[in-house]
């Protein structure tokens, strides 16, 4: 390619500069006066110069002036997942306001997703560990960058991470509910470990992967203990986030035991999932069955009844998560933002029994 | 850092393997056995060996399997925007289908947006051309790297480019509100010209720089013509695709001369800000006025009043553009997908005079 014929030496020299000004044209075009910026910008495309190269730039600044964005979810996930969108809002307004580039770094498979991290050309990796967050940590430590995982469950506190308090936020949701009157409860949860669908109890919570699940499930149970509920009798069934998976869900909680009168979903996608399943089958929130939401992403506003929810500060999670890398100075860096239960229509005292 | 003491010889020597081995096991693993790979993994961990030099890897294996997305809007139109969310899910698709990489490249700035598309690790890029698409195009040219502009209606046709005809598409919604009985319009565009906003006749679209703008104009006055409509007597504004643009548009569009009874909005964005703001009026659509949109974004389904609009298969786009650049074989590439016109309750036949 022409591209290893020209150097910037020979632009350099067609153009009656340093090799030095020429450089700085191409990395610091802010020290050289424009109208030589401009005849060497012109002589660089006469003669098909391609411009420095990436790498060595990189190496001479110092900083790509770039965050990536990791995650083991394929890359639509960044564009079709509710939580994500927000979160990458965040992110984006943050990078934005830098002049920062983005790049999305995801692989299913682990050896590619290993490449795609040693190969982005960033200063540091946001990690959303929204499942195979050891993993991913794992990977990002050998490139040896700052990087910050979107989840502070994590048993390893020697990272630096930005979430919000699971368990709290847990307490919230089924504290309302309690409040309400209500005392016959199903779960619908989020993935305990990878790819793993079905009914859980107390063992399969405890043995958790991810965090993010057990925390919110102890949250739960802790707090419906203060109201004399036994966690025994609660049915909970660990869903994968799809339409499907929640309708087996609802499958299992309203048919074993008594049928409850309120739903805690470990997130909002899985609630709106429940939402829709349970109007097709003819059952009325909230009159029949109350449901909480967790995250607060913006369609739980605009769902028909509108879902109670526990809200995260999604986009300031992701705007923190971009400063906290690109003002970097060493050292773990944690940090835990506020949750609030938001209260809609999805949630109501229970009917008296007829 | 310790990235630049350990090198790769250093590994290979002390997995016991031959330089070739520990370098295919970072660029080539499908070739190395399972047990030396782990083997030269483990010691590589040992050493604080970082992994090999992108940019090496790069120049070796002629691939960097990624895509660049390049835009002059800032990075949170790809997550804020709802065609361009769209075009990123069938992008990212794509990308996840072949384990392929995407970095987001943008800046508002010209020198910025010249080093992000420098420094970006990828095989190629997708142009955004929602504005200053000449200029993202001459900054692409210059990396020497295939891309793909979204955008057909540019005049230099020796660059590849998948669109849709924006000329024919605003002609099938100008043919809908005509044979409904409408006579009278009101056109709200979008920018001809870079951060342009207002009422706009014949000349200025002539002189556009923007050609969608451009095209969908030409396409409502053809249509409209065959039905004896003057482009002449129709008020266009020229908006910003911001709410409080379209508002100043509608102000000018229901306030010149007889007030239409039917508005053409360039884009379902600017058409759903115009359903705001004309509910907020009392205006009522479609029995005071109808509208329709162009692009088919999911929002359009699910406004009220549901929007007619002209549907361009937005993700399809987005698929087609990453297997053009990935399976690139030289030439240009030029491709023009159909339009289909839907019709939904955000318009009706005129009300007759009282």
């Amino acid at each position: 390619m022409a591209r290893d014929l020209v150097r910037l030496s020979d632009v350099a020299k067609a153009a009656g500069v340093s090799q030095g000004t020429a450089s700085n044209v191409f990395s610091r075009p802010d020290l050289v006066r424009p109208e030589v910026r401009e005849r060497v910008h012109q002589t660089a495309r006469d003669l098909g110069y391609a411009g420095p190269d990436p790498r060595g730039r990189l190496l001479r600044a110092g900083k790509s002036n770039a965050i990536g964005v990791a995650t083991a979810e394929p890359l639509s996930y960044f564009f079709e997942d509710p939580f994500a969108r927000v979160l990458m809002q965040g992110i984006s307004e943050a990078c934005d306001a830098r002049g920062a580039g983005l790049a999305l770094v995801s692989a299913r498979n682990s050896e590619r997703l290993s490449w795609n991290i040693q190969s982005a050309l960033v200063d540091g990796f946001v990690l959303l560990c929204i499942e195979n967050g050891e993993k991913l940590v794992e990977l990002t430590r050998e490139r040896q960058l700052p990087f910050v995982a979107l989840a502070l469950g994590k048993p390893d506190d020697t990272i630096s991470a930005i979430g919000v308090d699971d368990y709290a936020g847990a307490q919230m949701a089924a504290r309302h509910l309690a409040q309400l009157g209500h005392r016959r409860f199903g779960i619908l949860g989020l993935e305990l470990d990878d790819a793993h669908e079905g009914p859980v109890g107390s063992a399969e919570i405890a043995a958790a992967t991810f965090s993010t699940a057990r925390d919110r499930a102890y949250g739960y149970f802790e707090e419906l203990a203060l109201y004399g509920i036994d966690r025994e009798t609660i049915p909970i069934y660990e869903t994968r986030s799809t339409a499907e998976s929640v309708r087996r869900g609802l499958d299992y909680i309203l048919t074993t035991g008594e049928r409850p009168t309120a739903i805690l979903a470990m997130s909002d996608r899985v609630a709106m999932f429940a939402l829709e399943i349970l109007a097709e089958r003819g059952l009325s929130v909230p009159d029949d069955i109350s449901i909480v939401g967790f995250d607060g992403v913006p369609e739980a506003a605009t769902v028909s009844p509108p879902l109670t929810t526990v809200v995260q500060p999604i986009a300031e999670i992701g705007r923190r998560a971009v400063k906290t890398i690109l003002e970097h100075e060493g050292g773990v860096h944690r940090e835990s933002l506020p949750l609030e239960l938001l209260v809609r229509n999805s949630t109501a005292a229970p009917r008296a029994r007829s």
